[in-house]
């Protein structure tokens, strides 16, 4: 058995992820972070969904991200709601946290050289997302290369490390499909940026939006606890 | 005047590149790391040195590279002492930290992206150095490439994101010309690895070794403060 890291918030996206890369065969080590997201709430999903796919381990890392600021994610700036699909595709939204997936992978990297693992999985897609630069899979490949000249065990020849980004080309509903055939509970995960008090989902937020659409575009019912309208 | 952020471990060579990046005009932004490793001291003297030369803020974050390990500066692993230029250049040695300066880079490009700064600077450099892989140039420029495609400001045209390594073919006399022609004080910088529990330097350590030869290149008094051997 091969080990990976799988990039993991608990969400609908990287549990599928995670789902995927145990189907592929690899003992997939989750990592989570608590970066100063307001969505804490998401870091339970996460233990849930790790224990209910099998992960063969899963760590909780503290990153200093809501130190930094600049993000409606991490600061104090008002999460966008109600956002139809030209203006999500208009321009990168104020929920973009500052070089987040490079800080992810970086740590992904650093854990996989120790474990060791030579591949990395980060649930990123470039079609149904917020328009982060660093969903794209020119970063993604970018990224991979950097990775291989950085590393002992790469640069030794003991490891090739591979950033998998395998829902890139999907959309939400084809997402869930998928997920939903390797027997992902979605109602353990939790995708809301702006959450309740208690957890609910705003159901307003771009990311809640884009997973409701998900569910309705899959046929599927939707799981999701939202905040009473 | 242009904003820089400064990868700054309080070391002989990272306390040159602040130099450097005032002397050229930039607002020079420290960031430092309390990641885990066994020599914390060396923040006493990044805070000493930030003073010193007159960085235009100076920040100091936690990151967990501790609870990953797999390096002696941050696992129960010994610190080699006493190897010779000839062992040094052999091999990567246990003193490297799995994805050190992906990660330092990686929260520098956040900080830069949010303070904005186009500008950031490393000290890491491929002569007298321990033969890490994250501090050679052909890593250094693909950081580069990765970094700008990787963040909003980059991507939308707003700054073009640029790692400057001035040390990067310099030996370890010539960096000390440099940051002395540059007002630097080295007596208030620490580079030893494994320092004894009021902060004295072993003296035999790579980066002690590395750092004792460059005084003694340069011709100049090594104002290092050691343990009695």
């Amino acid at each position: 058995m091969k080990n990976a890291v799988v990039l993991f918030s608990g969400g609908l996206d990287s549990s599928t992820c995670l789902a995927i890369a145990k189907s592929q065969g690899y003992n997939a080590y989750a990592l989570s972070f608590r970066y100063g997201q307001r969505h804490t709430v998401e870091l339970d999903a996460a233990r849930r969904v790790a224990n209910h796919l099998g992960a063969a381990g899963h760590l909780v890392l503290d990153l200093p991200l809501g130190t930094i600021g600049g993000s409606a994610l991490t600061a104090d700036i008002d999460v966008p709601k109600d956002r139809d699909t030209a203006e999500m595709e208009q321009d990168i939204p104020v929920t973009y946290v500052p070089a987040r997936n490079t800080v992810f992978l970086s740590m992904a990297l650093a854990w996989a050289e120790v474990l060791p693992a030579a591949d990395i999985f980060i649930g990123v897609n470039a079609l149904d997302y917020s328009g982060y630069p660093d969903c794209r899979p020119e970063f993604v490949e970018a990224f991979e290369k950097m990775a291989n000249l950085a590393i002992k065990e790469a640069v030794e020849g003991r490891l090739m490390m591979k950033v998998h980004a395998p829902l890139m080309r999907l959309n939400k509903a084809q997402i869930i499909e998928l997920g939903m055939g390797l027997g992902v509970d979605y109602g353990l995960t939790h995708s809301c940026y702006d959450p309740s008090g208690d957890g609910l989902a705003c159901g307003r937020c771009d990311s809640c939006l884009l997973r409701r659409k998900g569910f309705e575009e899959a046929g599927v019912s939707d799981p999701t606890r939202y905040v009473p309208q």
